[in-house]
Parts: C-alpha cells; sequence; structure tokens
C-alpha cells in the first residue's frame, strides 16, 4: 500500500521561521506613514502593532528566526499538519500529475490563521498587553486570534465583515466560546464605521473597513491594547513560513519536489507560507518551481490589480503600501470565499509578483465550489470555500499538463475545512451561486487616483 | 518540552479489529427474532444487514478479524488519529492526574463514526449492493456512511431524526456534499414514520424511529439496499476497536497506562472502540482499569435501565436485544447531543455491564457544556454535544482523585468535534440550555411491559 500522508516528529517541526526579506532580489519599497509619508520606522508601527512584530516587518538581515518556545509548545498542538497525497482526487481527474496538499485545516480553529495568531499573541502578552483587537473577514482569523488571546489569557475584540457575520453566524459562536467580543463591521463603535453607515447604512463593509475600525480601537489605549492582522505583513508571512518549512521536509520524505506550487490569495498570508520556503531556492538558482496564486475572479488584485502605494484599509488609517491593489475603495462582491475580499496584496508579495517569481491565476466562485465538492467527495475533506480557489487551480494546472501529455508534481495549500460554512455549499447544491466579475471601467475608476 | 500528540507510523495502524465476544466470561443472551422469538441466525440478519456484517455479529470464534484492504487503505486517510495529552485542561483544572485523550474528531467527517461506516460501505459493495440506508441521531453517523457510499460509489439514503435536522442544518448540507439524501424523521415515506405522524404531527423523531424508517426502506429491495448501523451492534463495535488498539500503543509511546477509561456513551461504538481493547487485559488479570460510560441525565440507560429483552427500534423492527433500556417507546427530551438519545445500551455492553466490568456516570447537560467550552479554550477543539458528556465525566474523575490525593491516568475518547453545532454552544451561551432529567415513574413506565 502506498502511503497516503506525511508527518513530522514533534523534534523536526521547525524551531525557526524563515524571514524571506534578507534573500528576496529586491526589496519591496518602504511602506509610508500615512500622515508624513516617510518611511515607517519601528516606532510607528509600534503605535498599531506590538513591538516584536514590528521589528519583525521591518527586518531585512536576519534569515531565520526563532520560534518562541511558549509558541512551539502550542504548535504542537496540531503540528506538524499531515502532507497529503490526493490519490482520490488524482484519480477522479485521471491525471498524471502527482497532487500532494497540506492540510492546514487540522488546526484547533479550521484554518492555518492559528500559526501568526499564537505568535502574535504571544509577542503580545510578552509585552505586558493586555486586550488585542482584529477584523475578520470568513472568520478564520478572529477565530484564531480569539483562541490565541484565550490560551495567553488577554481579551479580544473582532470586528467581522458584516456579510460574513450573517451569512456565518456559527463562525461568531466559536470566537465567542474562545471568549472573544464579536462585532459586526461597519459598527457605531468607532468613527470610522459610523461614517460608512451614515452614507450607507446597508453598507454590509469589507475586510478594508474592519481593520480600520480594530485599528481605531487599538489607537484608543495603544498601551493596553494592541492591532493584530492576519494577513498582507511581512512578519504574518514570516510566522505562516511554518507551513512550507515542514512542506519541504514532508515532500522529501514522499521522495517528490513540487513543480509548481498553488495557494489561494487574500491578504498573501498562507501563500507566502507555503511558497517562500521553496521559493528560497529558485533565488539561487536551485530549482524553478512556479508559483501560483489563486484568486476569486471579482478580486483579482495579481492577475488585473495596479502596482502602487495604497492604503490597507478604507479609512487611510494604515501605511501607504506599495502593492498590487485594486484601490482601497473597491468593495468586492459578497462571495461566499469572505477571506478572499481584499483589495490589496501586501509589498513582498507584489514585489515578487513584480520581479516574475510568482503569477495569479483568477478562478470564477462556481468553478471554486465545482472543485471543492469534488474534492470532498475524493478526500473526505469539505474545504473552506477559501480553499477551494486553490483546488481549482490545481485542477487547471493538472489539466493543463495532461494536455501537453506531461506528469507533473503539484502542490497545494488547504487552508481550512468549510464546516463553519456548509451554508454556502447549501447555496451552491441548489443552484444559487453566482459568478462574479469585475469590469476593467471599475478597476480604472477604484485605482484612478493612486 | 514535553511531548503532546502521539501517532504511529501508517505500518503500525492495526490491520486487524478485536472482536471482544471471543474473550468475555459470560456472553451476552442471544438476539431474538421479534416474530418467531428465536435465536436469529446469519441468515436472519442478513435480511437486513449485509451478510459479512451479519457474520461478524454472531462471531464467537475469532478473536481477531483481518480489516480489509481498501478500507485499510482508507483508515489512512484520517488515522492513526493522535492520542493527545492534555496539559491545558489539566492545567485549568490544576489536577494532579494525567489526562489523555483520543482524538476522533480529526477524521474527514468529524467522528470516530467513520472507523465502521467505511467497514459497512466496503462490505456492502463487494456483495453487489448499490445503495445503502440508516439513521442518524446529531448527524455524525448520516454523515459517515454517506462519505463512505460516495467512496465506494454507492447511493445513500439517510433518516435523520427531525429535531437535530433542524438544530443541525449544517449536517444536512454536510451529508448532500458527499451526495446523500437526507430525510427528515418521522416522515411520510414509510409506514412506520406515517403511524406516529398520524398520531402524533409534531412529533420530533428518535433514534428508534428513524431506524423503523431506514430498516422499512432496506425491506423494499433486500437484495439491492442494506441498512447499516452505527451503534449498539457488535460488529460496529468490532470496528471500532480501531480506536482503542491504536491507543494502547501510542499510550506506550507515551510511557503510561491508564486508570481509567472514559467515553460518552449512546449506542455504545464509541466506548466500545475504545476500551475493549483494554478490557481484554482485565479478563486475563492482568490489569484492573475502570470503565467509565458517560451519558447524559435525560437518557440514562446504563445508569438507571433495566435489563431486559426489547426492541432497538420503535415499530419493533429489529430483533429482541437483551440489554439495558429505557423502553423502546422511551422518547428522550431534545437535548443538543442527539447521537446519546438512545433507549437501549447494545447486548455486549450490557452483558459487561452487568457483570461489572464497567459503570455509567450520569452527566447533566449544562455540566457537559461546561466541560466543553472549558476544553474548548484550553486545548483548542470545540467538542461535539456527546463528547462534552466525557470530558464532563473525565473532570468529576480527576477531582474525585485530587480529594483522595491520588493521581491517576485517565483517558477519554473525544469522539468528535463540535463545528456543525455551533447553536448549541450559542444556546449555551446565552444562559438559554436547560437541564432534563427522568423521573423513576417514568422508567418504570416505560418498561414496564418488558
Amino acid at each position: 500500500m502506498k502511503q497516503k500522508r506525511f508527518f513530522l516528529s514533534e523534534q523536526e517541526i521547525p524551531n525557526k521561521w524563515y524571514n524571506i526579506q534578507v534573500d528576496m532580489p529586491n526589496k519591496p519599497e518602504p511602506m509610508l506613514d500615512p500622515v508624513t509619508r516617510k518611511p515607517v520606522t519601528v516606532d510607528d508601527l509600534s503605535q498599531i502593532f506590538c513591538r516584536e512584530c514590528s521589528k519583525q516587518e521591518l527586518n531585512f538581515t536576519d534569515r531565520w528566526i526563532e520560534i518562541p518556545e511558549e509558541v512551539q509548545e502550542m504548535y504542537k498542538f496540531y503540528r506538524s499538519t499531515p502532507l497529503v497525497r490526493a490519490y482520490g482526487l488524482e484519480k477522479a481527474l485521471g491525471t498524471k500529475s502527482h497532487i500532494y496538499f497540506k492540510n492546514e485545516s487540522v488546526s484547533p480553529v479550521g484554518s492555518h490563521k492559528l500559526n501568526s495568531a499564537l505568535a502574535q499573541a504571544w509577542y503580545c502578552k510578552n509585552e505586558g498587553i493586555t486586550n488585542v483587537t482584529t477584523e475578520t473577514g470568513a472568520g478564520q482569523w478572529g477565530t484564531a486570534l480569539s483562541y490565541a488571546a484565550q490560551l495567553f489569557g488577554m481579551n479580544a475584540a473582532v470586528y467581522q465583515v458584516k456579510v460574513s457575520y450573517e451569512q456565518k453566524p456559527y463562525r461568531r459562536s466559536m470566537m465567542q466560546v474562545f471568549g472573544a467580543q464579536v462585532t459586526p463591521s461597519p459598527s457605531m463603535s468607532t468613527r470610522a464605521g459610523k461614517n460608512i453607515l451614515t452614507n450607507d447604512p446597508n453598507n454590509m463593509g469589507s475586510l478594508g473597513t474592519a481593520i480600520s475600525e480594530a485599528v481605531e480601537l487599538a489607537r484608543m489605549t495603544p498601551e493596553k491594547c494592541k492591532y493584530t492582522l492576519g494577513s498582507t505583513m511581512s512578519h504574518v508571512s514570516l510566522h505562516q513560513t511554518v507551513i512550507g518549512l515542514e512542506a519541504e521536509k514532508q515532500m522529501e520524505m514522499a521522495g517528490e519536489y513540487p513543480d509548481e506550487i498553488i495557494a489561494c490569495f487574500g491578504g498573501g498570508s498562507n501563500f507566502s507560507g507555503i511558497a517562500f520556503p521553496f521559493m528560497r531556492h529558485n533565488f539561487s538558482g536551485k530549482t524553478n518551481t512556479l508559483f501560483f496564486a489563486a484568486e476569486p475572479t471579482s478580486c483579482p488584485k495579481i492577475t488585473r490589480g495596479i502596482m502602487a502605494y495604497d492604503y490597507g484599509d478604507v479609512a487611510g488609517y494604515t501605511p501607504l503600501i506599495k502593492m498590487y491593489t485594486l484601490g482601497h475603495n473597491f468593495m468586492p462582491a459578497n462571495i461566499h470565499a469572505g477571506g478572499l475580499r481584499y483589495h490589496g496584496a501586501g509589498s513582498v508579495v507584489s514585489q515578487l509578483a513584480a520581479d516574475g517569481f510568482m503569477k495569479g491565476i483568477d478562478i470564477n466562485q462556481i468553478e471554486a465550489f465545482d472543485a471543492g465538492t469534488l474534492f470532498a467527495r475524493t478526500e473526505g475533506i469539505v474545504p473552506a470555500p477559501e480553499s477551494c480557489h486553490a483546488i481549482a487551480a490545481t485542477i487547471q494546472r493538472a489539466k493543463h499538463w495532461d494536455e501537453a501529455g506531461e506528469s507533473k508534481v503539484l502542490l497545494f495549500n488547504l487552508t481550512g475545512h468549510g464546516l463553519i460554512d456548509m451554508a454556502s455549499y447549501d447555496q451552491y447544491l441548489q443552484g444559487n451561486l453566482v459568478n462574479y466579475s469585475i469590469s476593467q471601467q471599475d478597476i480604472d475608476n477604484f485605482t484612478k487616483d493612486l
């Protein structure tokens, strides 16, 4: 019998994260202070983020960063996550390629987000912070932070994008089980939220808006409360590299090396996590792996956005970031993959895309659920709507190589399970889902002032 | 750092199940045909169940039964499941005891039920069956069968207890994602269902009723369609022994042996699964492990039922089984632990209870959710309401030993996660849950004709 799943022993779990900022050939443009327009410093970032994360964000010198022992201890709750050979999916596709996935859905909170939440919560705790706040889309990040805060004895306040809050009520319950306070965003609890609701009382929110609210809350009492972010930033990508570092060892156990690595793309955290450790071998010329970011057709910043300085949020509280963006006022369609409804791509990933180290594949909503349902029926795991995009892109790639008569080794990241999102599968099974795209005119419009 | 989780390699996953019927000192009384009242034969059982399961049911001679290679292959999708040291829970309790749990929630369908569903589906397939049917309470068994049927290319029809169907809509969606046809029970699609609805149009169903409906459906076309059961029967317990066989090896890796083993108890499948492989060492006098079945206070058949011949279902279609029962007409309160709402305990487990090898602990609904929430906050896994009972009983035992000034090794089975049941946690967090108990008069009443 062929081996299906590959695990590392607890001793083999990485004890360092990989900092790609040291190795990437062209560094990202500096983030700029939204008021002074000068490059931000660690001190600037520390107004919002905890100090250690602020330092990691601007660290271009240390290739390997030690994972705090307390975080390593917590990683053992669910790591190593399995690397799985998708024999069932391969068979259903009739593909000659070998498909592997890294199953991050086995984390207690159901997604890869915990990898960074544990780190951020621990650093906050270590710096004497008592309260953490954040935004969440689909709820995966909010759940992860709620649990991590609970573990380290802190309070968590989560702003959940209103459309997700309503589509996915179980997510709210889960955050509350972990002890968090959850508020639908836009809310009346912040100036940013109030402004939006005044203009548009039925506004269903976006990640950009929820970020503004959380940042505003953190700024009210900066000595006690810090903002945490689940994606986009370099320090978040750093923490997620534990995924790819594990996968590298596990692929070795499987006796193969990936020709292509595919991940869904919202702000870039899971993509970075699985891709960066492998990408470093491309930098050194050792390998020539292809990297694909699977984006929703309705929110295609890598595929169709422009590279420009833009805000990370709607209200303009965050630093200006040079990145692929659809404009910070862009309001994505209400697709079920709430975690992919973000306008920007983060500075590091954007630079890597600009330099040709990765590219985007855009996936329609129905194609994503087609792929997710096939995956559930063949591999037994109901994937999160976000992860469905990675599966759909992987299927595209497998078909591409079959048509070319070639067999490749494909690795994708299964970021999370969809058990909290069954309502979206209901919609799909009932034929009620629609595809959304975005016109060039809309893109031009949202990006014209950048 | 101390090791938290213990895994077996794929080579170490058991390739045989343990058949306790060979070793138990007193065999269970024979099951009787509901019409002739004679002991049932393999031929009789094969009217409803597939032939191989019918044989296993009455097998008192083979201690070890080979797991079919195809089923072993599928076990590798999620097995071995982790054995976990609950350091977080121990710390929160301040207990001196060591608490371990076997985490069956990592199965693709979220519970231990898949262990038997894969076996039953494969045997059916192997015998040329094209359709399988079953009942489900909380939905865990129905989901497992739906997925297993899908894997082996069969159709599945699931009768879901109406109260669960309404309380847990995501379960229905999940079964449908796996391709099953799901009907709330009682339904108008069977004679048994119609009879009940005629008398009581608002009847919210029970496992006993749903079983009647599924059995009736299977009997309509016995050559093409077989009934499958997720608990109670000896062949189901047999398949579940993979849990305890793994746990035995994993406890050895941890360097400890359990003094007490605790599992929640509906029909007995997960209890048997974790307990039987360890209990065999009690039979031989090598060990003196204590075994506890954690039951809801509202459905306490082991704790307060009578040992008598009774039907497994409401309509009286199943064989008569000598077991601890609350009477087949007993209608349990609508607690959220739908999988524990069953009136009977199965013949083998009942005999073992009568012989003093195990005992019941009854747990109130609110105590169960208190325990589950503490577990979620300390170990990160939101447990199924059923599993919450095992956690609450484990906490009781840890406190008992702390009061006695002793430290014990406690092992419980975490049967499933509660991510599909977040609505029940909502009720709990809002303070809307109530405890249910049952009066002696009610028990006397429901069991008086047995």
